[in-house]
C-alpha cells in the first residue's frame, strides 16, 4: 500500500500569503430532526434552531455586505425547503450556496445508494428553492465514507470541505484518473464547540464569550499566515447569528479584511484557484491493521 | 404551509433603544424532585437547592430594592408551597411573580390534559401562597409543545417567555384569532450554563467566574442595544444568590441601569408595551419532513 | 410542617467580619475504590491518587506552617491506614483531623446501621493511626441522609460540614433537643471542579489554570467579607498539591491572612465559636410533595 | 505491608534546578482503531488523526531543530507502520523514539501474555520501520497493570513514563532486585485535555486557546523550578501540530530554553542521569482494602 503523503504548499493570487474563507453551515432544524424525529414535537428547541435562518442569516448577510465579503453557505436541502426566503436571499446577495446533505444526515455507516439519494434530494431542494447548482460539498459533522469522494465526483462537484489532514488545500484523488479539490477544516475553527448548547442534543453547558472565541481563531489565523495555507472558518447562524457573537465576528472579519497578506474569497473561488495549480492528486487510504490477539480488556 | 417569518423590530418607550428584563427562576428543589423523587432523600443536594429561596431570594431582593429595579420571578408552585415566606416577600417588594410549572415539570411528550393540570396546580399554589394571579408563563427548561400556547391563552396568560427564535418580542398566533405576547430568551443569557453543578443531576463540573459570566452578558447586551430588541436575563437564586455572583450581578445591574438608552422593566410591563403595538401575530409551525429512505446508520 | 428558615448572621471574634477555613479532603485512593474495586488493579490511576498523601500533604503542610495557618484535614479512614505517615504528620503539625468516611463511601441510599459501621470504621482508623478523635465530620461528596445528623450526634461529633443552604454557620437541630454545628460549603469553593480529571472516574477533561481558580475564590471571599459569613475552602491534596496549584494557593492564603477583617481558623475553632453563640437550632425537613398525575414524559 | 514513601529530590547536571522534557505522543489513528475498529471506516475522523504524522510531526521537527532541542517521541507501532516516513524523520533528526504500545492498546484488564505480545509487536514495528530499539516506554492513556513494570524490565527498557505519584523521577522497584527509572507525568501537562475534540471518541467540545494552555503549563513549570523535579510535557502532533498551537508551543519552548536554571533534555538522557544517582528503588503496592459491609447504595 502506498504511504500517505502530506499536501504541498501552494501559491495564492497576487502574492498573498494565506487564503481565508468565511463559511456558514445553515443547519437550522435539520441536525436535530435527523437524530430523532421526535425533536419536531419540541416547540422550544425548534424555535432555537429556527433562529438561524430567520434572524442569523439576515444579520450575517448585512455584515458580509457591509464588509464586501464573498462568503459560502452550506445549506441542507431541508433547511432550504423550510426556510426558502432566507436561503434565496443568500444567493441574491451574491454568496455561494453549497451542499450540506438533505437533512444533515450522518454518513457514518451509510451505503452508496443511500448516499446518492441524499445527494440527489439535497441538489433538488437547492435547485428548486434557490435555483442554484452547488459546486461544493461539506459532509454533515465533517464525517464521510471512503466511497463518498467517488460519489461527489460522479455528481459533478468541484470541491469538498470535510477532511482535516492538511493546512493546505489539495487535489484529492478519486479512483485512478479523477480528483476533487479538498478544502480542509479544523474543529478549532468552528463556532459549535465554543457556543453550542442544546439540551438532550449537544453540549454540556459550556458557552464561551465571543472574546475567547475570537482569540482562539485569531491565534490560528496568525499562524496560518506564516504557513501559507487556507484558513477556513465555520459558523452556524443559529449560534453566531446571536447579537454579541455576530458583532464580534463582524469586527473580526473587518480585522481580517484589513490584513494585506490575506486573500478573502468564497470556497468556490479558492477551489478554482487550487484547481488551476494542476496539483498531483493525493490518494488517501483506509487504515488496514491487525490488532494484537488475546487482548482482554475489561473496560 | 406558510413560511415562517422573522419577528419585526418594535419601538420602545421614551425613545429607548432596548428593553431589559432581569428575571429569576426560583427553581429550588423542584427540578430535581420532578426528575427523580429519590432526590428528596438526599439531604445534601436538597440543602443546595434550598439556598435559593432561603438565602438567594432575600439577597437579590435587597439588591433590586437598592437599585430600584422591577424584576420578574418565575416560581414553580411547589417552590411557593415549600418556601412561602420568601415567595411572599417577592410580591411584597412589588416584583412580578410568574408561572413556571408546578414541580418544574418537563413538558416533553406531555399531553394537553396533563399540561392543564400542571397549569392549574401552579396557579392554585401561587394564588394560595402569594395571593397572585400571574400574567406570564415560562416553560421549565424552555421547552413546550405545539399545543401549549393554546392552553396558555385558554388560562388567560398575557405573555410567554419560552421561545428562542427572535431578538425582538412578538405576538405569537394562537389558532386563527388569538395571540400571546412572546418574550424570547437565549441560552447565553442564563446563569445555569455558567455556574450550575449538581452531581447526578446537572453539569460536568464547569464553574465559571462571575467576571467571565458578566463579560458574556455584557457582550450580548451591548449588541442588543444596537439591534433594538429585548435583552432578557435569567438567573437562578440557588446559583446567582451566592455572594460573589450576587455582588457581580448587582454591579452589572447598576451598570445597565446607568445606560440611558436602555429601558429596564418587568416582563409584564414589557409585554403590555408590546401588546399596545398591535403587531400582526406570527404563526409558528411544526416542521414537516420526510427523511431520505434506506439510510443505514450504525451510530 | 414548619417552614424552613434561613440561618442568621453571627458575630466573629475580635470584631472580624468573616471567618475563613482552609480545609483539605485527603481522599487519595478511597473515592475510586469505593466506586469500583477494580480501580485497585490500575497502577496508573492509583499512583495519581497516591500523589495526594505522598507529595501533596507534605507540601501543603510546609505552606501552612510557613504561613502559620491552622487548617483542617478531612481524612477517610482507609487513607490513614494506607498512608499512616503523612496522616500522622498532619496531627503532629498541629492541624485538625476530621472524619470523612472510611472508604469515602457515598451515603446515597445507605441505611442507618451501615452508616454507623462506616462511622465506626473511620473513627477506629483515625484513632489507631493518628491517635485522634475527630470533632468534625464531612460526608463524602457532600451528600448525606436525613437520618445522618442524628448518628453524628450519637457519635459525639460537634460539627458537620456537608450542607449548602447558608453562608452562615448554624446550629442544626437533631431531634427535639440536640444539635450539631453546621459549617456549610459550596461547589464554587472546591478545587475538584476546577482541576480534577481522572479517566473513567471524574471530569470531562476540563483543567483550569490556578489563576482562574483563585479569581473565582477571591470573588466569593470578597463578597463574603461584606456578608459576614464563613468562607470555607476545600482542596484535595492529589489536585492542589501539584506544584503550580500549591504555589498559587500559598500566595492566596498569604493574601487572605493579610486581610485584617478576616478570622482564619480551623473548623473546630469556628465550630466552638459558633456553639458559644447559643443559637436557636434550625430544623431542616425532607421535601414532601405530590406530583401532578397523568404526566407522560417521553424523555 | 510496607508503607509507600515519596520519591526523594535528586540533583541535576551543572547545578540546574529542574529538568524539562518535551515529549510527543504520535498517536495518529491508533487510539481510535483500538477503541472501535469501525473508526477505520470513517474517512473524516481518520483524516483528523493523520494530520499528526503528516503535518504535525514535520512542523514540530522544524521547531525543535530551530531551537536545538532534543525531544522524545512515543510512537505506537502501528503509527510507524502506517506513517513510516514521518517516523523515520524523527530518528533522522536525532530525537528519541520510545515505545507507546502497538495500537495504543488500553492495558486495563490485560493479562501478562497479551501485554508481552503488544510489547513485542511495538518493538518489531519500531525496529523494522525506524531501525530503533527504544529505551523508554509510556503506557497508552497512562494506565498500566501492577505486573507491567516486571515485563518492561524483562524487555530491557531502562525507563517508564506512566505514573503520576511524584514530581521527582525515581527508581521503581521491580521484584526484589531489579528496577526501572520512572519519569512521572501529570494530566495538567498534557495538551489532550486542553485541545482534543473527536466526536464519538473524546472530548465534550471544550477547545481552549493556546494562550490559556501555555499559561497553565508555565504556572506548573515555574513552581517546579523551585521544587527541583522533572517537568515533563506531553503533546500530541494531531493536536499541537495545528498552526496556532505549534507556534505558541515554539514560543514557549524558546522561553523555557532561555531559563538558565532549567536542563532541557530527552527522556533517555534524563533517565540515564537519574540512574547514575543510584537511588534506592521505591516499591509501589496495590491497595488492599475491605469495604464496610452491608452498604446499600442506590446510585
Amino acid at each position: 500500500m502506498t504511504e500517505l503523503t502530506a499536501a504541498q504548499p501552494i501559491t495564492w493570487p497576487d502574492g498573498k500569503s494565506c487564503a481565508v474563507a468565511f463559511t456558514f453551515d445553515v443547519d437550522a432544524e435539520s441536525p436535530l430532526l435527523t437524530t430523532d424525529p421526535a425533536f419536531a414535537d419540541r416547540m422550544g428547541v425548534m424555535s432555537h434552531q429556527a433562529y438561524g435562518p430567520l434572524v442569523g442569516v439576515p444579520r450575517l448577510l448585512d455584515i458580509l455586505g457591509e464588509l464586501d465579503v464573498d462568503a459560502t453557505f452550506f445549506v441542507p436541502g431541508y433547511t432550504a425547503e423550510r426556510h426558502p426566503t432566507p436561503i434565496r436571499s443568500i444567493a441574491e446577495a451574491g454568496h455561494e450556496i453549497a451542499h450540506h446533505g438533505y437533512l444533515h444526515e450522518s454518513l457514518v455507516g451509510v451505503d452508496e445508494d443511500t448516499e446518492r439519494r441524499i445527494l440527489t434530494r439535497g441538489l433538488e431542494a437547492l435547485a428548486n428553492i434557490a435555483g442554484v447548482r452547488p459546486r461544493g460539498y461539506r459532509a454533515p459533522m465533517w464525517e464521510m465514507n471512503w466511497h463518498s469522494p467517488k460519489l461527489l465526483a460522479e455528481f459533478g462537484f468541484e470541491y469538498d470541505s470535510t477532511l482535516m489532514d492538511s493546512d493546505h488545500p489539495y487535489e484529492l484523488a478519486v479512483g485512478e484518473t479523477d480528483s476533487l479539490v479538498e478544502l480542509p477544516v479544523s474543529w478549532a475553527l468552528d463556532d459549535w464547540q465554543q457556543y453550542c448548547f442544546v439540551p438532550d442534543f449537544s453540549g454540556v453547558g459550556l458557552i464561551e464569550t465571543p472574546a475567547k472565541t475570537i482569540e482562539l481563531w485569531r491565534a490560528e489565523l496568525n499562524a496560518m499566515r506564516t504557513i501559507g495555507g487556507a484558513w477556513i472558518l465555520t459558523n452556524h447562524p443559529f449560534l453566531s447569528g446571536r447579537p454579541g457573537r455576530a458583532f464580534a465576528l463582524r469586527d473580526f472579519i473587518a480585522e481580517v479584511c484589513a490584513m494585506d497578506d490575506v486573500w478573502v474569497a468564497s470556497m468556490a473561488d479558492i477551489a478554482a484557484h487550487v484547481r488551476r495549480q494542476q496539483l498531483r492528486p493525493r490518494t488517501l487510504t483506509r487504515p488496514v491493521f491487525s490488532p494484537v490477539e488475546g487482548k482482554e480488556n475489561e473496560s
